[in-house]
């Protein structure tokens, strides 16, 4: 056992991008393991958008609190146990935070779930398919009930969520239409993953582009992003349309997140559905499973971006704000 | 037959509340009836909010034009027919325009019904309770599905939607708070039509009062304000919520109307439902038969602020935005 156990503690709450010395990298010494306590290993930590929103404010769950270590979904493998019920080498994921280790407390078990090593699959997944994103796409979509025939729009469709949300549409019959921030995003999303069109919202002509991706209109936006990205896609929708409320992180580094008018939900009779993945804790396996067999067939594709070490991990939630990432991104511990 | 027909046209888009001249009143000459068209003599007219909204832009219905007489719903009396379907002394509702005779044409009659003459009910009845506003309130209370001992939420509760909306909620059995913008309005709601309470958001500590009001937080908003008044009951929502937008009176006369964040929709996964009337016209009669067995049975009031003179029509538009009626505003032409 390492002496030592490095923690990216909260140290000032962000004003927009993360600066250096808001998290702050600290050593302190594994603590003696008591009776029911388990050391775990962090391998895979899931870098995610409302990681930023949890540094900031009390939301969903409360805002960590200064001087704590910055709270994070992690893949972890089990290095020392004085519980009955877990094994040296068992793999786990759950709030493991950035860190290299933590210890999981049985009267906290809750939190975490043993995960089965799968052949030919990469640990990786447990954060990124089978993890917060690859489930909030699996239940977002379960609220939009797609139906054959329909146009989805998803935004931010070359990140984790929207990627994997938008080929869930595909399975389900529907126009896929992705918004993403570059060509080469856009290219993998038609080219790779079966989307019927990509806009890069960074050309000055991308509504007129988006306009003409949807020529009937659009009946479900997966909605990630916020802001003026969310109202060119409002102002698309037809009449009953759904909005499935899943992130706004065009916001989330902005003092006033989320702003937009509530006039076109009225006039075009929209249902906004807002949706945090923690209601669903109960059916993740049930998710993972359905998700894992669309993977096995070839429904889904998923594609993982990779940063190494611990100590990258502030520059890596910066990247989800400044369009660094495809897909999944991972931080290797 | 009088030689001329006044009406209110609109002349120019108000900004903020409507300046004189916005609408002006001019005379012309009643037409000739051809095969088919119907004369009709206005005798109330309903005035609402939504009228604002047409005034100004585009929105579920097309703008009301530079120059076309203003749109608005009314009751009127057949005075000359050309039609076989309807006979001198027919009443219709159907929006007649602000004008003192209406021509109705076979080829538009989908947009006017008959109405029946009810003992001891007044005709204003028709564009009150059982006008627009009663039956928003019926079809907006249906959306809800308000379930017994909810805390139901009603802004612009002495309003004639908001007011009727309320009485709905108490026949559900939910607990039914009300905002308005008066004292005497409050004592209007708790003491006349049974809400549990009534808050004054003029008073400066109205956002603890309403907290008070609510100790089990609010399942469901029936939201005709927006703005500020928006913002405070989305703050006191319980998770899973839902959110009936049924007007956003509070930005129809700003530039940036119902702007709002949907960050609290999102992390309180609250279900916004927009909602517009039009889209309930074939199921009227079976709203008003509703209402009026309720009213019947003493379990609805309606009050109507009544004002006289066709002329008065653009003051009474303004008297919506200022809080000037309580219940139903018609005009009596």
């Amino acid at each position: 056992m390492p002496p030592v156990n490095r923690q990216l503690r909260l140290q000032s709450r962000p004003k927009g991008l993360l600066a250096p010395g808001d998290l702050q990298l600290t050593e302190s010494p594994l603590p003696e393991l008591k009776d029911g306590q388990v050391l775990a290993k962090v391998k895979y930590l899931s870098i995610d958008p409302t990681m930023r929103v949890w540094m900031a404010t009390d939301s969903y769950l409360p805002a960590v609190a200064i001087g704590e270590v910055m709270r994070a979904f992690g893949f972890a493998e089990i290095v020392e146990t004085r519980h009955p019920d877990y094994k040296k080498g068992d793999r786990v994921t759950g709030l493991t935070g950035l860190q290299d280790y933590v210890v999981l407390d049985a009267s906290a078990k809750q939190s975490f779930q043993k995960m089965p090593k799968i052949p030919f699959v990469s640990d990786t997944v447990f954060v990124g398919l089978f993890g917060l994103s690859g489930l909030a796409a699996f239940f977002g979509m379960e609220i939009a009930q797609a139906k054959k025939g329909e146009t989805l729009v998803v935004s931010a469709a070359a990140g984790a969520t929207g990627s994997i949300a938008g080929q869930i549409g595909k399975i389900h019959g529907c126009r896929v239409v992705g918004i993403a921030g570059s060509d080469e995003k856009c290219a993998w999303l038609t080219k790779d993953l079966g989307f019927d069109a990509a806009v890069n919202y960074k050309l000055p002509d991308w509504k007129e582009k988006l306009a003409a991706a949807t020529p009937n209109g659009i009946d479900i936006d997966f909605e990630n992003v916020g802001g003026d990205i969310m109202r060119a896609v409002l102002n698309r929708m037809n009449l009953h349309g759904r909005v499935i409320l899943c992130g706004l992180i065009s916001g989330y580094t902005k003092d006033e997140p989320g702003l937009a008018s509530f006039v076109t939900v009225l006039e075009k009779r929209l249902r906004v559905q807002g949706f945090i993945l923690v209601d669903y804790v109960s059916r993740f396996m049930e998710a993972a499973t359905q998700l894992g067999q669309w993977k096995m067939f070839g429904k889904l594709k998923d594609r993982e971006t990779i940063v190494e070490g611990l100590e990258k991990a502030p520059d890596a939630i910066n990247m989800l704000f400044t369009g660094g990432n495809t897909g999944k991104l991972i931080v290797k511990v």
